[in-house]
C-alpha cells in the first residue's frame, strides 16, 4: 500500500501535489514551485523553513513550541495539509511567476522502440543425442554438429574451436543430454564502410551437459567517462535481474577524456587503463550475479556501450589520435569478439557486442541511445540530447539522424565554477527565490549543509534569479536590486547562495558572474549543436516533435529551469521525455533482440556527424545564445522576467 | 662433379651398376643382388667380404696382402671394376636366383598432383595508404579495410580483431605505407558433415609497415607418433628453404598412440603432452629460421599434418575416446586457427590450417598423403599403403576412395621380435642370402657391428630365407637344410644370423619361429587391409595401376623382399612409387595452393573408412595371407623359391 500516492495542500495557495507517500515537505514545495525560505539546504539547521501542519499524518521530529514544524524535517504518511507562515509567504504576483517543476515523463522503452520483441541474439536448446555406434562413430563435434543443424534447418554453422577441446566429456557427462547455444546470425552479411565479422556465420558457441536452457543471462554495460553501469538481464523473461552502478575506477587516471588519452601514452598506461576498467566491470558481475543469485556461466553474452574513447581504452585501442587533428579513431565498428579475451571473466563461449562509434567525439552510447530510443524508427522528428560536458546532441528520425559534438565544457558538472562540485553530498541541487526578499530556498544532494553547487543547482538558481529579473539576459547582475546577497566580489558581482554560518564549509558559497558566463557557454553550446543540426535540416525547434533528454544528469534537470536558461527548446512540456541512461538501455536492447545487432548497425550508418569545430554556422549559432535565454527572445516565448 | 654417378662392375657375373660416387662396395654388392659373405654387417671386424679390385679409383685402408680389399671398408671414386672371389663365388643356378633391389622410383609431387600451381591461401600487397585529412577522417580500421576492398574488389572483409589494436602505429610508422597480407577465400562455404570456420570469409590478417610483400614463408609440419618434420617453404618461389626432423619429443611419455593415450588422462597429463610438442615444433621453427635466414614474422601460415592422435594431442582435444569402442574422435574437422592459440611462437596473424582426419586410426596423415600424392584427382586406379605399427592403407583414383588402418603389430619397427630394435646403428637392415652355403651377408645401419635386427633387415632376412628353401611358406624352417646356423631355440627352430663373436652383443643374434610368425600376422594384416577394399570395390591387385609406399620405414624397404613375403602385390616393378613423408607433402602443398585447402576436405569427404576390427572379408583375407607370400601362390607369379 505504501505505494499509494498522497497529496499536499499547500496553504494559502490552495495547491495540491500529488507526491510518494515518505516524501519530505520542503522537498515537495520546491517542487511544487512553492517558495519557503531555507538557507541551510534541507539540512535542519537554519531553522527557517517553518510550516504549519494543518491536517494528515507526518513523520519527524514534530512542532516546536509556536506549534510549527521544520518542512526540512518532515515527511509526509498522508494526505496532508500545510499552511505557509506569513512571513514566508508571497503576493498573488509573485505567486503567479511560481516555477513549478514540469516533471518530465521517464520513458518507457517499449514504447520508444517498438522494432523488438524478446529474441536474444544466441538461443538455447535441448538436445537428446544418439550415442556412437560402431556402425555409425562419426566424431563428437560431427554429431553434434549435425544435430544442431537439424534442429535450426541450417545448411552449415560454424563452431567454436575451444568448444571441440571440452566436447566429448561434455556429451558423455549426462549420457548425451546437453543443451546447445547457437548464435543465429540474420539478414545481410555485406558491410559497405567496415568489415564483418566472424559472427557473420551462426556459430555453435556452447554445448552444456544437461538442460540449461532455463539459463540464459546478458550483461549490459555503460562505460561512462565518470560511471560505470551494468544490468543483469533474464534473456528469457526479459526483466533485468540485478543492476549495478559506480564510477568508472580509470577515474584515478584522470577525470576527463583528455587526461585518460594522455595517460595511455606513458608506457603501459594504455593497458593500465585496460586493465582497470576490465576490473571494474568484474566487480560488478561479481556483485551482479550475488544480488540476482545466477550461476558465472548462464551469461552467454554482453553488449557494451560507451563513448569513443572509453571503448578504445576498453578494447586496447590506442586513443592517441582521437585528440589529434584530424581527429581520426583506430575503429568506430568493433567485430564481436569472445569477452575473455579482454580478461573479463566470463566464459569463454561470452559474444561481447561492441556499440559502433561515429567518430572521435561521437561514440557507441549515443548510437545505443538513438537504438533504445527508437528514433531511427520513428517518422517523429526527434532531438535526442546528452548533457554533459562532451554533451551530444542528435536531430533525426526514420529517414536521416544528424549528429554533432559540443564542447560544452565542465559547468554542468560544477567545473570552472567557483563554488562548484559533482553532485555529490552537500551539492545545491535545486533552488528557489523569493521575488520580494531575493532570500533562497536551498535544497542540497542529502540534505546536508551546503558545500557548494552542482550542475542542477546552477541551472536552477540562474534560472530563478533570472526570472526575478536579478540576472540580466547577458548573465551580469542587474545593479539595481535590493538585496544584501548581490555584491560586489572578485570579478564582478556575485549573488551569495548561502552565508557561511548556514553552511558545512569556512566561507560564504556565492555564485559569481564569470560563473554565470561558463554557464551562458556551456548551455550555448549545447543550444548551438542541435540548432546547426536542425539548419542543416533546413528545419527549426519549432520543427521538433520530441525531445529525448538522456544522461545521468538529465534525472536531476529541472525542465522549466533548464528552459528558462536556453539551455534546452522552448517548446510543449509533453513532447520532452527523460530517459536516464540511454546508453546502458541500448546495451540492453542488444542482448534481448538480435535483430537489434543488425538495427545498432543501421543506426550507425544512419548518423551522419557534423563537426563543429570550424564551422561557421555553429559559431554564429553560439554566439546568438550566449543571452538567457537567446538573443531572439520570441524563440523562448514562455519563458517570463519579472520587471519586463 | 661428384653427382655424376659412377659404376661398378661385378666379376665373374659381368653384372655393372650405377652407383652414387663414393658409394661402399659392400652396399652395392647387396643392392645389385651379389651375395658377398659378410657375418659383421659391415663393421670391417670379420674380415670375410674380401674382394679384388681390377681396375677403378677407391678410396679405404687398401689391399690386404693377399692383395685383397674388405668391401664393406672399400668405396668407389671411379667406374671401378671387382672380383668376386671363389670362396664367395655362387654357381650359375645359384646366381640365377640372386634378387637385385628394384629401386623404387621416388615420387615427383608436382607430376603426382597436377591440380595446383604456386598460389598460397594468403597474399600480400603493398599499399600507399591515403592518409587522413579533416574532411575524411574516417577511422584507422575503416581506411585500411577500403583499400584493401578497392584492390581485391572485394564486397566485404573479415578484419582480424587483434589488428585493429595495432593498426593505428603501424599506419604511420612509415608515413601510410602498408603490406596487408589477406586470406583470400574461394570456394564453396558448405559443409555438409562438418562445419564452417572463421575463415570461410576472406579476412585481413596482417598490416605491416612499409613494402614487406618479398617476406612471405609458409610452416609445413608432419606430426608422427616417432618423428617430427618441419619444412620452411618460400611461397613465392615456391621452394622448401629450410627443412628439419627429429623425434617427436612425446616419445618420452610413451613409444605408441596407446600409451600416449593412457598417460592423457592422468591429470595434466593431457596438456603436458601438448605443450611438449609444440615445444618441440617451436624448436624446430627456431632452427628452420635461422637455417634459412628467415624472420619470424615472415612466416604467415602454417600447416600440419598428423594421426588423429596426434592431431588431438596437438590441438588439446581429449583422446579419450579414440580408444575406446566405438572409437569416437571428439572432432576430424579442425577450423583453421591462429598458431599462436596453441603456443606457437609465432606472429598473432600466422593461420594455422589442420589437415582433416577420418577416423579414429585414419588421420590427417593419410588426408596429406593422398592430397600430394593425387590420388583424389587420377584415374588410375592406387593403391597408397603406409607400413608401420598403425598400418594404413587406401585404394582410389579420382572417383571414390576407400581406407582401412590395419593393425599390423610392431613387428615392422623390430618390436615382439626376439632381437628386434628400431633401426639405430648396429640393427641389420639387410640380408643376402648365399643359397649354398646359407651362410648370410649382413648389412646394419651404420655399418657397426650387429646389434639386432630391425624391421627392413626381418623383410629381407625371411624373403631371402624363403627363397633359399630355408623357409617354408607356413612361416617354419625347413628341417632338411644342412647349415650349424638352422638350430633349435626356445620356441621352435631359429636361423643365427649373426654368431656372437661377431656382434656387439653378448648373445648369438638369431630370427626364431615366434619371430617370423610375428612377421606374417603383420604382412598379412597389411595385405588383407588393401585386398579387403579391392574386395568392396569388386576389384584385385591385378586392376591396380599404381602403388605408392609412403612413410619414413618406406624408404629403406626392399621391394623385391616386400614382395617375395607377400606384404606388396606381385606386379610389374615399375607400378611401385616411393613418396617419402607423403603426410608433410601433403602438408607443403596446402601452404603453397589456396586450391589445397578445398581439396583436402574433398579428399576427406572422399575417404570411405573401412572398419577391419569386425570385418568378416577381413578376417577371411587375413588367414589367407599368414603364408610367405600367400596360401595362393598365384597370387604371386614371380616369387620362386628354390627347390619348389
Amino acid at each position: 500500500m505504501s505505494d499509494k500516492p498522497v497529496t499536499i495542500t499547500f496553504q494559502p495557495y490552495d495547491i495540491t501535489v500529488e507526491v510518494a507517500r515518505g516524501e519530505n515537505i520542503l522537498r515537495a514545495a520546491l517542487a511544487a514551485g512553492i517558495y519557503i525560505e531555507a538557507s541551510c539546504g534541507g539540512a535542519g539547521a537554519c531553522g527557517k523553513c517553518l510550516i504549519k501542519v494543518l491536517g494528515g499524518e507526518t513523520d519527524g521530529p514534530g512542532a516546536d513550541d509556536s506549534g510549527l514544524h521544520r518542512a526540512c524535517r518532515t515527511c509526509v504518511q498522508s494526505d496532508t495539509v500545510v499552511e505557509i507562515p506569513e512571513e514566508s509567504r508571497l503576493e498573488a504576483d509573485a505567486l503567479e511567476s511560481r516555477r513549478a517543476r514540469s516533471p518530465i515523463s521517464p520513458a518507457v522503452f517499449e514504447k520508444l522502440n517498438t522494432d523488438w520483441r524478446v529474441d536474444p541474439p544466441k538461443v538455447k536448446y535441448h538436445h537428446q543425442i544418439d550415442p556412437p555406434t560402431i556402425e555409425n562413430n562419426r566424431s563428437d563435434v560431427s554429431r553434434v554438429a549435425r544435430a544442431v543443424k537439424n534442429h535450426y534447418k541450417l545448411d552449415n554453422i560454424r563452431m567454436d574451436p575451444e568448444l571441440t577441446r571440452r566436447l566429448s566429456g561434455t556429451l558423455r557427462e549426462k549420457d548425451w543430454s546437453v543443451t546447445s547455444t547457437v548464435y543465429l546470425h540474420e539478414g545481410d552479411r555485406r558491410r559497405g564502410d567496415y568489415y564483418v565479422s566472424d559472427l557473420a556465420l551462426t556459430t555453435l558457441t556452447n554445448v552444456e551437459p544437461g538442460d540449461t536452457t532455463d539459463k540464459m543471462y546478458g550483461l549490459a554495460v555503460d562505460i561512462g567517462t565518470t560511471g560505470l553501469c551494468a544490468e543483469l538481464i533474464n534473456l528469457r523473461s526479459g526483466e533485468v535481474a540485478a543492476s549495478e552502478s559506480g564510477y568508472n575506477p580509470q577515474i584515478r587516471f584522470g577525470a576527463d577524456v583528455l587526461s585518460r588519452i594522455v595517460f595511455s601514452q606513458k608506457g603501459d598506461g594504455l593497458l593500465e587503463l585496460q586493465k582497470t576498467i576490465i576490473g571494474g566491470i568484474n566487480e560488478q558481475i561479481e556483485k551482479l550475479l550475488s544480488q540476482a543469485g545466477v550461476e558465472r556461466d548462464s551469461i552467454t553474452q554482453m553488449a557494451v556501450a560507451g563513448n569513443t574513447t572509453m571503448t578504445h581504452l576498453f578494447l586496447g585501442l590506442d586513443p592517441k589520435y582521437l585528440r589529434e587533428a584530424p581527429y581520426v579513431p583506430a575503429t568506430n565498428f568493433v567485430a564481436p569478439l569472445r569477452a575473455a579475451e579482454l580478461g573479463i571473466e566470463l566464459g569463454h563461449h561470452v559474444i561481447l557486442f561492441v556499440f559502433p562509434s561515429i567518430a572521435s567525439y561521437m561514440g557507441g552510447d549515443i548510437t545505443a541511445g538513438l537504438l533504445a530510443t527508437g528514433v531511427y524508427q520513428n517518422d517523429a522528428l526527434t532531438l535526442y540530447i546528452d548533457v554533459g560536458t562532451n554533451g551530444e546532441v542528435a536531430v533525426g528520425n526514420a529517414d536521416w539522424i544528424m549528429t554533432a559534438s559540443c564542447s560544452a565544457g565542465p559547468a554542468f558538472e560544477g567545473g570552472g565554477i567557483e563554488h562548484g562540485m559533482i553532485a555529490t553530498p552537500g551539492a545545491i541541487e535545486d533552488f528557489n527565490l523569493n521575488p520580494k526578499t531575493f532570500e533562497p530556498m536551498l535544497l542540497t544532494v542529502g540534505m546536508e549543509k551546503p558545500r557548494g553547487i552542482c550542475g542542477s543547482g546552477l541551472i536552477s538558481a540562474a534560472a530563478d534569479l533570472f526570472r526575478a529579473g536579478v540576472l540580466a539576459p547577458n548573465g551580469k547582475y542587474e545593479t539595481g536590486v535590493k538585496t544584501e546577497r548581490l555584491r560586489k566580489g572578485k570579478n564582478g558581482l556575485e549573488y551569495v547562495l548561502a552565508w557561511k554560518k548556514d553552511t558545512a564549509v569556512d566561507h560564504d558559497i556565492v555564485l559569481g558572474e564569470a560563473d554565470l558566463d561558463n554557464l551562458l557557454r556551456a548551455k550555448g553550446a549545447m543550444y548551438a549543436g542541435y540548432q546547426t543540426l536542425l539548419d542543416n535540416a533546413r528545419m527549426s525547434a519549432k520543427d521538433l516533435d520530441r525531445v529525448i533528454i538522456a544522461g545521468a544528469f538529465g534525472s536531476y534537470l529541472d525542465l522549466e529551469s533548464a528552459i528558462t536558461i536556453g539551455l534546452l527548446p522552448d517548446l510543449d512540456r509533453d513532447k520532452f521525455l527523460y530517459v536516464g541512461n540511454g546508453s546502458l538501455a541500448g546495451a540492453r536492447l542488444l542482448n534481448l533482440s538480435r535483430k537489434m545487432i543488425a538495427q545498432a548497425e543501421t543506426v550507425s550508418k544512419m548518423m551522419t556527424n557534423i563537426e563543429l569545430s570550424d564551422n561557421t554556422a555553429f559559431m554564429d549559432n553560439y554566439m546568438a545564445s550566449m543571452f538567457f535565454p537567446h538573443t531572439n527572445p520570441d524563440l523562448f516565448p514562455s519563458v517570463k522576467r519579472s520587471g519586463t
